[in-house]
């Protein structure tokens, strides 16, 4: 059993790295506080008596050795960076719940055939550098390495820029090497498991995701005296746009998402017609096909719209999986955690991406979801009950347990 | 006659100062650069042997003395400062225009009865800082002076603060003081005098504004896992918000112009739901009647659609004035210089707002436009042909000497 008092304190500790006056979290990923968030990790985890590697994407391995170490390890985990208005678990429960089963072990004197690993992914979210999961994409292969160190942000600073800024450009090869099971406890992010009362989603499956980037262009112009008719105003595009994306995902709706979650206007002017709108689309679906149909309205309806009001546009699909499925072995493991304990679950799709759906590719894999309030996350205001989160944590335990060899 | 060479050239000299990759401006105001531009125009205002003042609003008066210095000068000029992707002319026309009249009056060696004085006038644009021709108002007594000097740009810098900063913070008072006739030369910013193959617009009135600043809330949630129907995602209020302003602007056309130039989402990530909007809204219209019903429809409109999606709005009108019309004297005096110099030219409604419309209301003023090509301003490829600007320059000079007495 796990100490869920210790585990909520360093949620809380870890909180404390980029804490917002809303009680959120601002953590970007490769910024200077998500080395202290980092550094935080691996002092607790050589505390813990584990080995750290860190390889070439910044991603880092707390290692605890098993009986045998030539075994592949269960690897568990998730990441540190936030949203810019993130809350305090999404991501981080699932690194420090893995730290936590690694310190209950060793009060235990527990140890596993397998060595344990606790892995932070580089980021995961997606915000700062796009697309999401980018380095635990590099790990199982799904991208390769100069992808991942030459992804930007707004400032044109690179992933592999920031990583050797922050000291975290580490030496190992990314993947590449057997990864016996791979397990990750999250934050629901969505309001199923409150509203059901259940204290544990056993997550068999992710849904897909397609992310797109468009470029709409018009011509930029005085907004007085250029008259209604003789504008092509990028930003009315972009406008018709985002109620278009809403539509998409209400036809598709209840299981269907669609959102524009950015938009940069140039030159922002009051009384400038917007020449150019950087925006982006994010669809998800748990079906590749509706997922497809989703694509075609979206493509069909944005070239409809830019033809009307005479604006260009560049469409360009810059992230895409199709839904994932679990393992049905590391299910039956998670299973097997909530039975023991007698919590109330339910099977779940996840709504949004984990680094567990790249790893999927390479390790058998599986989900534990703890609910959060309101279904409320990408908030400041995330949150979650100690109950929920030592819930969780137990749940890993006999996970990991189960396919690490007790 | 001016020396239409010589404006061109001035011109052009200053259009190196800000110039961007496609040829425009980007001189923001109170910038560096904007500071560059008026130490070259104070240089070649001394040159020609005018004396310099400087009020409390940054706006600099180029004074060339008359017979009878008791006498109110007649003023003319425009602005240095331009939008972010600027042209060549826009502002700065009605600067050098200004001086080419005191540099022919020189070489013709003219004495005029009334001084004439060259103004530029600070922050025109309110592209950096809204609203704008916020100098100009402050003269012509509709703000005051602390309004003008808190005005703040999105980093929170005021214009207090800048003009100390590029020492441009005068000791003159700012207006208050009797003008004898206002003249303001400009690019027509539309497409009317090229289309219908005039060279001179004698400007005879400026429609009315109204300005907004829209703050739209809603709740910053996950792209992945929240149902659509559980979202309250600011932006696509925003959206819909564009388009009922483009309705509006349509409804009340030709005269009208409805324009949303700037938007800013938070917290602009990909995978997340906005949960907050600031917007621009700018209102156009020759009568001030139509103008009152284009805000109550935007209003009506506004309450309904974030009403429908559950979010919270603020609105505030942050500038309006009413339609002008220019004095009947100084129009007559911009008409008998056309009739001189035998230029095709028609009455023109101003669709842009100009220091001119504040002046107006402390002296009798009126304005002379050019054409410029393909009727594109605030723009980069903003441009107008040596011949209209010659024109132009002919013309004002007329006006001039008509006023401040031959
Ligand atoms: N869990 C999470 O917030 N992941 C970010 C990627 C996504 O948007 O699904
Ligand atoms: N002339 C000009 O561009 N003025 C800026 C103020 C306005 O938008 O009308």
């Amino acid at each position: 059993s796990i100490n869920g008092d210790r585990l909520w304190e360093s949620l809380m500790e870890m909180a404390k790295i980029g804490a917002t006056p809303k009680g959120g979290v601002c953590r970007l990923a490769l910024t200077d506080l998500d080395k202290q968030g980092r550094n935080l990790f691996v002092d607790w985890c050589r505390a813990a008596g584990c080995t750290i590697s860190v390889d070439k994407m910044g991603n880092i391995f707390a290692r605890r050795p098993g009986r045998n170490n030539d075994l592949p390890p269960v690897i568990t985990g998730s990441h540190l960076d936030s949203q810019p208005t993130g809350g305090r678990f999404d991501g981080v429960y699932g690194v420090l719940a893995g730290l936590e089963v690694v310190r209950s072990l060793n009060d235990l004197g527990y140890e596993t055939e397998h060595p344990v690993e606790v892995a932070v992914w580089t980021n995961e979210e997606g915000s700062r550098f796009a697309p999401a999961m980018v380095a635990s994409g590099v790990f199982a292969g799904v991208f390769d390495l100069d992808y991942g160190l030459s992804r930007a942000d707004t400032e044109g600073k690179t992933m592999g820029q920031e990583l050797a800024r922050i000291g975290y450009a580490g030496e190992a090869p990314v993947g590449g090497r057997p990864v016996h099971a791979y397990f990750e406890a999250h934050i629901e992010q969505g309001p199923i498991l409150e509203a059901e009362g259940k204290t544990i989603g056993v997550v068999t499956d992710a849904q897909g995701q397609r992310w797109y980037e468009l470029t709409i262009t018009g011509v930029e112009s005085h907004a007085g005296p250029t008259p209604m008719t003789r504008r092509k105003d990028a930003l009315l595009g972009a406008a018709r746009i985002v109620d278009l994306v809403n539509k998409v995902g209400l036809a598709n709706a209840p299981r269907a998402c669609a959102t524009v979650g950015m938009m940069q206007v140039y030159p922002n002017s009051r009384n400038v017609i917007p020449g150019r709108v950087f925006m982006t689309i994010d669809f998800r679906h748990p079906e590749d096909a509706v997922l497809a149909g989703m694509d075609q309205a979206m493509r069909e309806g944005v070239a409809r719209i830019c033809g009307e009001i005479g604006l260009d546009v560049q469409i360009e699909q810059i992230f895409y999986y199709k839904p994932v499925h679990f393992d049905d072995d590391c299910i039956e493991a998670v299973r097997k955690g909530v039975a023991e304990h007698g919590f109330a679950a339910r099977d779940m799709v996840s709504g949004a991406g984990h680094d567990a759906c790249y790893l999927a590719r390479v390790a058998p894999t599986a989900m534990i979801f703890i609910p959060c309030i309101d279904g409320i996350s990408h908030n400041e205001i995330e949150d979650a009950t100690p109950e929920w989160v030592a819930a969780g944590g137990q749940v890993l335990l006999r996970a990991i347990l189960e396919k690490a060899g007790q």
